[in-house]
């Protein structure tokens, strides 16, 4: 039921026209992409996607992510064009412009159908792997009849030429997710200039060689584009579509040159580009026909979503479907008897394998949780609870081995938080964070729910040394917004820490684990989590309080055991474990105050203990507090060494404390 | 001159009884590998590595990488086998212990003849890639008679995974460098189990797909080895050997598996393995024919560096050779004059211009720089001075259009550093610096000179909203050891910045700027480098100084802006332009104590601008000054009217300084 090309070639102009007139009404943009890929977008959305613009949020919708993200006037037409209830006309005329949803690249939080945050190179396609998991898994949970979508990915060569790309479609080839297709647009254009001043690459038999099953077309000819469309799902194997095209197409004398890519077409140019389109209606202005033809073709979607509602209402697992995709977790689920347990029998555990026990108790419980690692599986300890292995010939499976792919990895979290019935964790060790910050900031900006199992946190991992020991990590991520950063002390906290991060429905978690065993601090106040409020008072001074230890992790034992000398000699001190700096400054200033008084240095000391950065603890000791870290590089030598060489034992601090006091 | 097999084969158990044994004695580390590699590298280095173990910084050496950089036993073996100064059998022995420079990971700062600290896996491969450029480049500077090398990786299956290794191996095979050979331990096994967990890729064809020559050999076989290596030097292209090989090979029982991997085999297997090898020298004891072969092996590398040295003393260019490889800058180099004329003539411009304007003196007269950019050269305003591209037509080029490859890019200028003889910087924007951040990491664990021109360092970017605004980058930045984050605040603070910047011969450099226009706020004070102290006076408090404003760059015009304000007022204030914290902080006390006085909020109100997180400021401001800043992500609006939604304009500041000074 494919239109004919006479009335399919307005309706991609279209969109060619919204987003010259909106990048020049902006003075800024890109509209070079969104001419270049309109042909292949009319298509794809008029005549594949699965969809409904009345109800966005369908669980059973295609996904669509515009990895090229630059190229946002092409999303933003397409659903307006569709008849999204955003963007207004308005929003596309405000384009660019403080309180638009039309931002410079598209959000998923300001825009029903934007499926996920896109810019930052790469990242779209990846979080597309993501998708197509998350697909895949519910499908083989729920079943055809409920789960039963496709992931399209429109990419540029900037997505296929940085290197998450490579680790992006490795996974994806090695799972066989067929139902996933990237369209490139392959216009031979970067910024700098064509492609050859950069890439010889042939990136077709890249793709291959990769496990993809790969496709051409004239990326201006709709019959083409519907043949390799075709092609495509016909094949089992993901799909990259090379869609050749020109750049700005329809611009006379800026197409096929970086001068479509990043900067508005300027009127003239734009009105010449009007003749060669044969599009006579002013900026902004949408003939009716046009647009007519345009919500036509919604059709197929709106009633594949009425069948679709029909059968969700007579099949057995509605509720719990319904459950999953909303986000929330069963009303039984619950940590508490688990942790009670910790409390009444207290053990001497890394924090990585604390997390294990949760995990073992939360895998068993909660179908939500697809875990994985990036080749650590036994050093993250993130596989337990019984979860098997998720492959291609088994779907089913809760556990992803995502290999050496960090990037990757988290890129496909993202991508089954945002497609929404999973709740996905991964681990590698912190100090990679590194590799794969890009996709952790995108956790954060998106507002989703994505655990990171990050362990091996400090110099206490030892031997492995400097490029393996965090320093910096943990303090540089709790200054990312919208992220917790949480380094428990012991089983119990870890346990609270799961608790909150399983919780958190529009923000993502670090979870900074040990691979040193530690003791355990936590031996009473059951009955609440203590970690939610960020900060808590481990133990309370028994003398004249004259000292606050604030310490994290590994290192609150040790604050512990620094009081335990302090009020040896007569010197109350108070242990807090700052657990989670976000959360405690979310808490309101009585109970603030009431960790940490407002009080000057010289009746109430504040001590900061972790072993990482001292840059930034001011916030929590004041100026004239003492701050106990490492602000340098680590060594490889066996842990306990370590703390002694960079002074984190209680040797090294009491007398800093005393010389503070006494000073 | 092949030694017969019978010799080599004792010459390769040395290698892994070394590595057996001092894994054993320090109950960790990474067996597997350098076992499994021995014959690889016994043929390589014997045969093939032009190397002087008695001048290891010889500078037309061969340059070996072992990327795969947990085999790190690999390399001391062979260090201490051929000859080198260190390590010693005692360093061996206490391998992994503290203070013995055989650590966990090769560093580069620890031992001689390890050109790249390695570990995070992929960067030594990608590093390589910046050698072998480097070598070219000298090559085509300096000729034959002088530079004339290889490059040479050892790379495991985790190397190649990363994403890292698409971008590498893409630069690599696009500017044709044929004198890289990457060698594969191609043993189908990683942490988590066999490869087949987690990819399906045909390497060889994703290789060949990227414009490489590709070879396979039996990784146990010399004569094969052989073969190869020979075929890989004869071709043009980089060339990567497929080495087939089993993991731990000679531990009869764990051989073929990832138990051999990261962890001691054990001594019942130790003693196994030495049955099967016939290898029957005490722990840490050699054979003396086994010695005396691996020492003769290395005559050819001798009398090729007596030869190069008697061409280097008859060269014309022998003074000016020795002084780029000596990293020295020229004497006659100086910005002062083109600092004077800024500071004559005022002039509003953004810094990433500045920072071209001051490209344009340096690469004039300063031939040692190597600029690029991940495809921004236009943005980053990095192609300056009169610079060629640098292709594979024409290595004696300047810049280096990387492609969207910012960790490729990353790693590769870290490589040219580390090879030496050139001056080494890059752009991209600084919001991805998340995606090459474990780049930055190893400049400045290295201890290397590679400067990060990172431009569109705040919201001032303006439209193309969060994801491409930093909000926490130029913080975090700040807290990794050993590197200089300078943010300037107009045309002579950035040529300042980059005047420290290239005298830095053991530190990298983030030079943050400006996509928008600034004033210029320093209009005297010549003579001196005033950003060299980190912080100084912009300008000093009228009347009675009651606040210092601290900000950097951007915000030091709006920090005057909110001076003359208060001023107006009778309220003296100070401005104080923090280019680099690192830099301030290692100001003498009386420097320090002298911009940033220890007095009470009361008598004297800190304030910092930044437009930035204020997570850290504590530091600056004291914990009762007053921290501006911005602690959310960023929004898609032009600049102008972001900087109002922030509340950055004096406007806003301004009224909140008087209520603390009024408080």
């Amino acid at each position: 039921m494919s239109l004919a090309t006479a009335r399919m070639v307005p309706m991609a102009n279209a969109i060619r026209a919204l987003s010259m007139d909106a990048v020049q009404s902006a003075n800024s943009g890109h509209p070079g992409m969104p001419m270049g890929m309109a042909d292949v977008a009319t298509v794809l959305w008029s005549e594949y996607l699965k969809h409904d613009p009345a109800v966005p949020d369908w669980a059973d919708r295609d996904r669509f992510v515009l990895s090229a993200g630059h190229g946002s006037m092409l999303i933003y037409s397409l659903l307006h064009l569709t008849g999204y209830a955003a963007p207004t006309m308005e929003d596309i005329r405000n384009f660019r412009q403080i309180g638009s949803p039309c931002a410079g690249h598209p959000e998923n939080f300001l825009l029903d159908g934007v499926e996920a945050t896109t810019g930052p190179l790469g990242q779209g396609l990846a979080m597309g792997v993501g998708m197509a998991m998350a697909e895949r898994h519910l499908n083989a949970t729920f079943g055809d009849e409920l789960v039963d979508h496709r992931t399209w990915v429109i990419a540029g060569d900037g997505c296929l030429m940085e290197g998450i790309n490579h680790e992006a479609i490795g996974l994806a080839g090695h799972l066989k997710l067929g139902r996933m297709t990237v369209l490139w647009d392959d216009n031979n254009i970067t910024i700098d200039g064509t492609t050859d001043l950069s890439t010889s690459e042939d990136i077709k038999a890249r793709y291959e060689a990769t496990g993809w099953h790969v496709v051409s077309c004239d990326g201006h000819d709709f019959d083409d584009i519907r043949r390799a469309i075709d092609e495509a799902i016909a094949d089992d194997r993901p799909s990259l579509i090379a869609c050749k095209t020109v750049i700005g197409k329809g611009s006379p004398n800026k197409q096929g040159t970086s001068a479509t890519h990043g900067a508005p077409l300027g009127d003239d140019e734009i009105a010449a580009a009007r003749e060669v389109l044969g599009w006579e209606s002013a900026p902004f202005e949408i003939p009716e026909d046009v647009v007519s033809d345009w919500r036509g073709s919604t059709d197929r979607g709106v009633q594949a979503r009425a069948d679709w509602r029909n059968r969700l209402e007579q099949h057995g697992d509605r509720d719990e479907f319904l459950r999953r995709m909303a986000g929330d977790l069963p009303e039984s689920f619950s940590l508490d008897g688990y942790i009670q347990s910790l409390i009444d029998e207290p053990q001497k555990v890394a924090t990585r394998k604390a997390s294990e026990m949760a995990l073992a108790e939360i895998n068993a419980n909660l179908p939500d949780t697809i875990g994985g690692s990036a080749d650590l599986t036994g050093s993250n300890n993130t596989k337990a609870g019984g979860i098997g292995p998720f492959t291609a010939d088994d779907y089913s499976g809760r556990y992803v081995y995502y290999g050496i792919r960090e990037f990757g990895m988290s890129a496909a979290m993202n991508g089954m938080a945002l497609h929404g019935g999973v709740i996905p964790y991964g681990g590698t060790f912190l100090v990679f964070t590194d590799y794969c910050r890009a996709a952790i900031r995108l956790s954060a900006l998106q507002q989703i729910r994505t655990v990171y199992v990050m362990t091996h946190d400090s110099i206490g991992l030892g031997e492995d040394g400097p490029t393996h020991q965090p320093i910096e990590h943990v303090q540089s991520l709790r200054m990312m917004p919208n992220l917790l950063v949480m380094r428990p002390a012991d089983t119990v906290e870890t346990a609270e820490c799961w608790d909150i991060a399983l919780r958190q429905k529009d923000r993502p978690t670090v979870l900074a684990l040990t691979r040193q065993g530690l003791p355990q601090v936590r031996t009473e106040m059951a009955g609440e989590n203590c970690s939610a409020r960020g900060a808590y008072r481990v133990k309370s001074a028994n003398a004249d309080r004259k000292v606050i230890l604030i310490a994290t992790g590994s290192e609150v034992s040790l604050a512990l055991e620094c009081a335990a000398r302090l009020e040896a000699d007569g010197i109350g001190a108070d242990v807090v474990s700052m657990v989670c700096t976000q959360l405690f400054d979310e808490q309101d200033d009585a109970y603030r105050a009431d960790i940490l008084p407002d009080v000057a240095p010289e009746q109430l000391l504040r001590v900061s203990i972790e072993a990482g950065t001292t840059f930034g603890w001011d916030r929590y000791t004041m100026t004239h507090g003492l701050r106990i870290g490492i602000d340098r590089f680590g060594a490889s030598a066996p842990a306990g060494d370590l703390f002694e060489k960079f002074g984190l034992t209680a040797d090294a601090i009491v007398p800093q404390i005393m010389n503070k006091l006494n000073g």
